[in-house]
């Protein structure tokens, strides 16, 4: 038998129940993982609360983020055998699999190969920040050597990701985020400069940070008011990917600016990785190489046990934690 | 001796004069044109009035699009001999050459042979707009065979060749004009889907053309309140460009759209062609191309004498022509 989270109803998080089921078989390009850490999202709350683009259908699990050990394997498998020790990418949909479980099926293209040195919570916490940070900043972007990134909303477990990216490549990153708000978390986790909306003028703080020249990316999950005046700071040729809507205030576009600097606005979502299997084969190269460097090693806001799922997913919600919440077995 | 149209201070139509001065001499690089047409631009008259990036410097000539015959060529010139009938690519700024007179030098990387079939007046009438509309549609966006474009202020000199170069990939080209405007002389021009802003639902009309997939390219020069609609019409994967701003209203980005369909929206100018050799090589070849086969044949609103330059320019800053303004020598 297997034990996995799963829930009856939408709702808080009361509703998820940690329930014993047959332990599952992996299929065709499928291998069982045992698992040993699991990160949680806030796409798993959209989901049980029935806010997300998919409808549970009941019973229903989730759950997209894990690390463990390959248990069993499913025909057709190839590059991955019983004993490895692995990661799973969030390339598939809530309906298909859910990894909140002890013993999981996933896809064998999601599942990468962790690096000897990379802890179970690491690794559980590494893949959706840094696989969405990559398609942006390093796919599309091109981020390299002397460049300037503005991270908004910098205190998310993707701007903390993107930061790490950014120093890995030789760029600059900046952080935005509110007025006194993690301020010296951001300093903790390494950002050399930090801009406060609602205190700084942001256009004339990036300036004055890149010796005039403008930032050449922005990584922007918020919109809304103070886009303007990021994108103001950017420079010539510059990507501006939007990845979220954090704000619900208009987002209006600088549009002299963008004119004149032949800005790229761009929205931007991950599955522009994970539903392309070239793509996610260099995303999983150039974040293994980064995470077997020691470079990229994502930031945990607290690590819950298992049985403790239901007081490890009300943090989530809270919306006071800095990085990735983390759940062992 | 040459004829000129100089100015010796900013100011009306009224400050232009036709003087003579020494017939000029060719420098390497450079060749001389016994200009037959002239075509006018917004920008000229932005130009005299002092409202332009550059200052003008008395006294001053200008113009950038013209077409005629080579009379004289400078060193290092390859390709282009005296006889050859060429057009002038604007591919230069105002306080390098102006090519308002009957003997004017022109840059010979701007300079472009015509095809035998083409007039005088509708070569000086091509580059600009066509050029302008190759670099955004066919060379970024690679419109094709399919493809839908959304047009807004339509008919432009640019709407109306971004039509033509539509029709020449095998995609179809939606006219957004105001409400009322126009809207005959866009059919006549060829244009079989005209959305109306003020009076029609510009996304639902676009929805409805397009067999609700969306267009996958927009060519705007307003944005303004009507951008967002126009955004929502979009497909997957759309390249929306800005390539003015005529309305003076902000700009509000269709956030949740951009970010489930991945669009791009990006500033552009012509600039980028003409800047670029191997850019500018390309669209000779194109535009070139459309023009022998007689599938571009940019729309003229009226032709005017030489003498008359001071009434040429006070039509076209009447805004109620429909194409381009040529003068003729």
């Amino acid at each position: 038998m297997a034990r996995h989270v799963r829930f009856h109803e939408t709702g808080g998080p009361e509703v998820l129940r940690i329930e014993e089921v047959p332990t599952p078989e992996p299929k065709a390009g499928e291998v069982r993982i045992s698992v040993r850490a699991l990160g949680l999202n806030r796409a798993d709350s959209m989901y049980r609360t029935g806010r997300y683009v998919i409808e549970p259908q009941f019973p229903a699990t989730m759950g997209y983020e894990a690390s463990g050990v390959i248990d069993a394997i499913g025909p057709e498998v190839k590059e991955l055998n019983v004993g490895d020790a692995v990661s799973v990418i969030p390339a598939f949909m809530f309906d298909q699999y859910g990894l909140y479980g002890d013993l999981v099926i996933a896809p064998a293209r999601a599942v990468v190969k962790n690096p000897d040195t990379v802890s179970w919570e690491a690794a559980a916490a590494t893949w959706m920040p840094f696989t969405t940070v990559w398609g942006a900043l390093i796919d599309l972007a091109k981020l390299g050597k002397g460049d300037y990134v503005v991270l908004s909303a910098a205190s998310s477990s993707l701007g903390l990701a993107a930061l790490q990216v950014a120093n890995f490549v030789g760029a600059t990153a900046i952080a935005i985020t509110r007025k006194g708000e993690k301020v010296e978390e951001l300093k903790s986790a390494g950002f050399a400069h930090i801009i406060q909306t609602g205190l700084d003028d942001v256009t004339a703080e990036i300036m004055k940070i890149t010796d005039g020249a403008g930032a050449r990316v922005v990584f922007d999950p918020v919109g809304g008011p103070d886009f303007e005046g990021i994108v103001k700071g950017t420079s010539k040729d510059a990507f501006v990917f939007i990845y979220g809507a954090l704000s619900h205030d208009i987002t209006p576009i600088p549009v002299l600016h963008v004119l004149a600097k032949h800005t790229t606005i761009r929205g931007y979502e991950f599955i522009e990785v994970t539903a392309d299997d070239e793509k996610l084969a260099r995303a999983k190269a150039f974040i293994t190489d980064g995470l077997a460097k020691g470079v990229f090693s994502p930031q945990i806001a607290k690590v819950f046990p298992f049985e403790e799922i239901v007081e490890a997913t009300r943090f989530l919600e809270s919306n006071t934690q800095f990085g990735k919440i983390v759940v062992t077995l």
